[in-house]
């Protein structure tokens, strides 16, 4: 049985709000940090934590934004939160990374596998923090966002899996070419699984309650994914 | 343990020589076509079709060429067969759907749960199957050729799955988007998975014998394209 606890890290004058899931044992696990889509913490989330924790990692969904919205609800806020974030990407890689270094101090957690995966927004950030060349086994995007983050290109050290709905009104056919040649040329050992017929946020049951076109749960693409997501882990994590 | 057996079909005044491969047991199974590189009907293709016969299916490696050419020997015959084939893609597909048809009827064949795997050119084939309209439940390609067939499209019934090196210099990005489209205007349910810096041939340990810029295995695409393909008839054949 899965047990959360929290993990709070004090970082700039916020506290985030981190949530550990743990299966209570004690044992020292390869680790699994959840960047979450611009709501945040949300029950989805856990409920992947909850998964990985099935299959033998410790999860931790990790809070961005300080709790400064209340989740589920106040959309305007998360956006705006979010459109924060974005608007500095070094700002940004720093607090990933510091997140990422929180976690990694955390007793229990295997320091040398750990992995960061995200959904939506969270997605870029998990590609951002293999960008920035840290020293993590692997990233995995689901449904995230490609855009370049502007920064001076790093040596990629993490191995990449990104998993694309093809109609994504957010990621075009040529941002998804733009990320291929982009982790080429920072030579990282990367893949990207595209999905026919699949918009944005595809593994979110609840997406269309966003009410923004081509943003919808997929069954397929949704268990595909996971799947995927199991094969890569137990491969750079194992 | 795997049996071998041969799998004679007239057609066209040849005889194409395939071979099916079983478990013995007389049991009905959902079985997996596999249409082999340009080199025809190989150690490498039997053994993949061993794997899937461990896995619970029955395998047919086809033969498409009436075995006109010493496979792994004569390289010009091996390509001069295929670029006949190639130059008439309706003649071509008949050829496919005719061998798929062979494969159906034969006793122990869930002929419900039939799907179409291939190698390079053999992956086109089984791209051109799904092109056709085919009643199959699946095709998959590995390292194929994208090139549309040319003819007129049809509605696409079968699951699609193709696995793709980025540095295929034989299909270039601009193609996997091409291809992106068509499958998504023939209402395909289709999966593009792309490996970075990987070229064509990638699942064959011996590609580089071929001399070919670009062909080459690669180890690590082999194991996950093949987990890949593992999931993929879990679900479709299921």
């Amino acid at each position: 049985m899965s047990e959360q606890r929290e993990l709070k890290q004090e970082y700039q004058g916020q506290v985030l709000d981190h949530v550990i899931v743990h299966d209570g044992t004690g044992r020292t696990l390869p680790t699994v940090i959840i960047i979450p889509t611009v709501m945040g913490v949300q029950p989805l989330e856990l409920g992947f934590a909850e998964k990985l924790n099935a299959l033998g990692y410790h999860a931790v969904v990790a809070d961005l934004f300080g709790r400064r919205f209340t989740p589920g609800v106040d959309k305007e806020a998360a956006f705006a939160a979010m459109g924060e974030l974005r608007a500095d990407r070094a700002a940004l890689r720093d607090r990933l990374l510091a997140i990422v270094e929180e976690v990694r101090k955390r007793e229990h957690v295997d320091s040398s596998k750990l992995a960061v995966i995200g959904y939506c927004f969270g997605g870029q950030c998990a590609l951002d923090v293999a960008r920035s060349g840290a020293d993590v086994a692997a990233v995995a995007s689901f449904h995230g966002l490609f855009d370049p983050c502007g920064l001076p290109a790093q040596p990629i050290k993490a191995k990449v899996l990104a998993m694309h709905g093809w109609d994504d009104p957010m990621v075009p056919p040529e941002v998804v070419v733009a990320l291929g040649k982009e982790l080429t040329e920072c030579g990282a050992d990367w893949q990207i699984h595209c999905y026919g017929h699949v918009g944005h946020g595809f593994t979110n049951p609840n997406a269309h309650q966003l009410g923004i076109k081509g943003v919808a749960f997929n069954e397929a693409a949704a268990r595909r994914s996971w799947a995927a997501l199991e094969d890569y882990l137990a491969e750079v994590l194992g």
